[in-house]
């Protein structure tokens, strides 16, 4: 697993990593019961890193903000990401981009190109992997939606695109979280996973954790070590 | 994986197992993001059934009662239980039964013998495994504590040789959970899993739902099958 | 307008009718401020008639409950509908006959037939029509997604010819919303008149008031008679 | 009618206006559910350009503040008018400046002269229709009481004259929001509309709405175009 | 002054006299800052008679029940009124028989007749007269409106005159309310006393108060006898 | 009566004058039902005045700030009496001077001597005065109780007799609230007015705002002269 | 110390027990943080008691119910005492049934007199005694006034000696409250120890509870014995 | 006893201190039935100070805070401490010193050395000692687990040791509460006296409060002297 003993994993986006997290970002060992990492993917990833890996002292945090595009990530990314001297940072970004093109059409100052979108991504990647001692995962935004003739699919898919574009020329883990809806729904009518196509509940998070800890090579089965 | 399409599991148990559900028992996958089967193992065990087994339709409850012990069980067994039809049936019952020895020793009335235990324990098993059609999950009460010389300890692990004892008898599966957390609580303090030693925080949690979903035979890895 | 002064019209469906109305039913043109009709399309639709046509004094009430299907509106039928003696009775049934379909298809007991769905309308028809002295409206169950081929959409169609062929037998007008619907979303993406496709903002709530009082031949433009 | 695609209606106001509406300023289509237009006329003009003009992508916005007479709405016009660069500007102001003159008359410090009010109107017209590609309407204040004897009502009317005579000096739109409220008045008692003969319930909002839009060549029988 | 030491005054009417009362009725006196008089003319009544004759030792009781036409009073009265056994009854009733009939002209089973209206007002003086050691107050029903053309104003003089009519008949104290305010009103707008034209703020409440205890002959200005 | 059309009435004080009033201060009679001039005797002063002098607009503002001795409302006076413009101000100030001196001994930096309360009240009145178009009222602090052997009772009469000195020499209306009190304390226990001897009930505070009336030679019995 | 390891004692009385007890009555220890037996004197013996004698497993609950009187305390007797079993019954009783004489004497029907007073205590510990294995203590109501000529503190006398006379008759222990109080009054302003000479504070409850355990022998200095 | 009359005992801690106090610091005595001294330790030492000794004014006052370590202690001390006066400073500090070490060991930076936290407690002695008129005390802090081979216990009797050093040094009293909760914890389960062996209950908080007064020398049964 390519998390090592005392690294911090930051796991930054909008509402689908948000989901309710405290502030200012906390991780949850510590603090027993309270619901600091936010009821999404982030609390499973998490419960699923400490609790296959006790031995390993992993830190993980939630740095997402609801509502967020790439623009407004970008304007706290200093603050909320570099400064908390994160080892691993994995960002979810760009539903929101795509989004407001859609359901505010009469707000244009509202919608991030795919140019600003490639541009912005590629500068957060180039200022922050230099100071990482891990490394950096690009999740790929998503519509939970099955019809690619779906126009904000087909949106959504560019922008997906672009994120692994920018992953690969990075040398930065990527995570098509497309995919691993897509074969969800492929069995499944996308409200037994998300309400609204975009956040997910418990069975939409833990296909994201999931898929995210696979890309960290993340081994559920290993045995634990005695001390 | 031993659920198979189209069958019910419900998790019944104490305060471990509620974790603040929904009333009466309800579960998650049609209502989408709402906390219906609260935030301890069941959840965690419904979104992962769910998420790598798309293909299979689980339905999964959870019937756990706040400060149950065995005798409260028993009590609400048939409405709680019975009358919800369910194929698989995992119970986690016993803590409150050694726990009130310890805590209340001046309400000797609140206690339940081992003798009590293991004679309702027999009688709930009779009377549920001839109705499932899928099977029964025992699991042991815990303590998470690994000096064994502890005496609620010590009696906790008399309760759970009581629980195992039974499983042997029925020919129902068994999930050792006291080992499940002795292997974490050797590397790490009782505290970054449970405030108490009793409730779990997510790290906790998923050391049952992992335990639980391995003596149902889950196959973390699996690919999912295209439609 | 078909509806005379001093007849009582009760809007009739599940959550998009609903939408947070007073219990008991009642009317809001008496009680002033707050909001007795909920904030859905009954709300629209009692402005618009008394604001139109404040010569006729006109009584709506809505008796929308969440979450029904059409059996459990059978259930309180005579409670909610058939004693509170209206004049006109509008209904909009069927979302969630079909949604449960395919947002839970491991609880089959709550998915409603065709042929039951078809069967319970054509009853409770049967039995209000007699006893109404203005007539009744049937409004085809919708679902906000454009593309025929989503199973979902495919399958709405079909209870919504249900509903057409029950109103075409039985002669009762007829309210194509999901046409209504179709015609905005040919310029909109679904997400600015409905979250989830199905439960409209003020927006969406104004298609379907605008699309019922189409068949009640209200007229916007006319002019207040003087006193 | 006369607001283009793109176009973006700012409705400034008073409590009438106000009515609960989201801080800051927002326009509903975007965000769905919530209230953010409160629920006066903003939220039914709204609901019915978007409705009937799906085609065009028209943004409609509530800057009204409950309490505010002209004096306390002109200080506040360069932040919350100006800067938001709409390009229609409806205003609803004088009521509060007539009303405090009858309810207040020990706290003469709270009125606003005809004098004063005149002044102020011509020069936030003539400061902000400059600004303007689409235009600005100017909207009566009113008092929901029909005999027209009453003194608060003379006082009201003179204040709506101001109004008109400001419209046609600046040639923008005027709405006689009294003759509509009238119309209504003459066949029912005002506590139909409103509680207290100023805010209005929803049928008096609907009245508002329907004025107004009138004013702007609303067609609400129009057909939707297709795509 | 009418009231003797040891006696029980209640007061019965609808919201103008519930005014938020504690449930079930009691006094203020005993219990101190509570608020259970509510906060219209019951609390000043109480205040008053108890801090102008403290060696009388009077009981004030709240029995109004806001939205109490005469018909829903008639129903409680011997529940509410006979079995607490008071020696001095009040009642303030009527406003609802007639407001109902004119923001409510659809809903014409709320309307209560004048001939009902005088005929059950009689019944219950009739019913309660005899078993009462004091005596019994009717006060008219009033509307806050000077001008006597307003409709409003003129039917609720009529059943003020019904009041009158069976006080006189029936030998009990009448309070012409309507007065009362009327010489208010010819130097104040309504607004200043009431919101609606009904329900009295403190100013209102205090006219009320003063209109009731002019009829109990109490004196103000006494001076306070030595123990 | 001593207040002319249009004055300004201001009451200061500590908690049996604020008693849960609006902040900032207000009047009563724009507002209509809200209680933003707390419930103590303010708000019963305000009732009085505008009921039975309607034909003079007279203001009534609560400055009362509770737990306040002289010293913190010396500290408040410029921003929260002068500054309000009133024409009279009332002020009822010691209680907590006094008090503090009992139920505080172990804290005597909360203590004000009769010295310093003294010197400070004449500098409040000898720097108000002046700028008053009506005058000043000075209420004497009391405690409601009748044994004068009570050592509390003794300092506050101590207190008393400087606030009638200063009121005497200044020239200053002087109201004695402790032989309000004592005159109903000689028929009844204290607990009737007042729970702690100190904060009184609606029939104390009806005692205390007679006592004002009283210096204001307020007329209860006058007629209301016509328009 | 008279309480022996296993015994249960229950403290009975009115609000200056109850001081926001759980319902039903319940004990403390086996709960941990939550505030099982209110904030009044019965906290304070429970963790004295378990805290000096741990060893000895001695159970305390609080049946106390705000506002009673001994004929209120006597009709629930029987469900709240006599059924749950105690083996020491200590009860606080009379302060209401004093109290009402002066805060209502207008409400005598709420008044105990001397007789009723005795009559009642005598047959509760006569129906009581015989069923005990520990004991029954009685306590004297109280009044926090040190000035004897008050005319409450003279009734309250009354009543203590009443309940002295029963504890002499009856051989029950008895502990004079009175006598506890007038000690710290004879040095402190009432103030310090309950707001309005009823209800303490922490300090008043601190004398209750020392009055209390001295009467059962209580050894606060003693060394606890090792295991 | 050491405490004497009119000098002024500040309480300073953690969260066992703290306990849900007022902020800012108060005591409780001057006001009553409020919680302002939270419901842990020093609310049970009020109580017994003032209750016994009610003829020295001491005053109480918590400074506790939730969370503190030594380090986050010591970065208030002047503004919570010194600028309040004291003149005797009871310290309980150290127990979130060691439980981050072993609840958090992926967050070294939040743990405190045993070096640091000499370091700084013998800073804070010193700083402060020169201040006081009456005298310091060190609590020990504590875990409530008996067997010593645990690891935090183990670790936790380190800072005891280094509370105990730094009280000899420099002559301050220390209280040994450990050997305290030993002699509690040699008959009874931990889980009697606190949820998670740190936070107390009001047992726990018994024994503390014992401890802590005996050190003061204070005397429970001491007559209290005539005034």
């Amino acid at each position: 697993m390519k998390i090592k003993s005392g690294q911090h994993l930051m796991l930054v986006g909008d509402s689908v990593t948000d989901m309710g997290r405290q502030r200012p970002a906390s991780d949850a060992p510590s603090e027993g019961f309270a619901e600091q990492l936010g009821h999404g993917y982030p609390r499973i990833v998490c419960g699923l890193l400490n609790a296959v890996y006790p031995e390993r002292l992993i830190r993980v945090t939630n740095a997402g903000n609801s509502g967020n595009n790439i623009r407004a990530l970008k304007e706290r990314w200093d603050r909320d990401v570099i400064a908390n001297h994160p080892d691993w940072v994995s960002v979810l970004i760009g539903i929101n981009d795509v989004w407001r093109q859609f359901d505010s059409p009469h707000k244009p100052f509202n919608h991030v190109s795919p140019e600003e979108f490639a541009a912005t991504l590629r500068e957060l990647v180039a200022r922050t992997l230099p100071q990482l001692s891990g490394g950096m995962v690009l999740m790929a935004p998503y519509f939970m939606e099955p019809l690619r003739q779906d126009a904000m699919r087909r949106r959504m898919d560019e922008y997906g695109a672009i994120v692994k574009t920018v992953a690969d020329e990075s040398g930065t883990l990527f995570v098509d979280t497309q995919a691993a809806f897509d074969a969800v729904l492929s069995h499944r009518y996308s409200g037994m996973i998300a309400w609204d196509r975009v956040h997910p509940n418990v069975i939409g998070a833990t296909v994201l954790a999931r898929a995210l800890l696979k890309a960290l090579e993340f081994d559920y089965d290993r045995e634990i070590p005695p001390a």
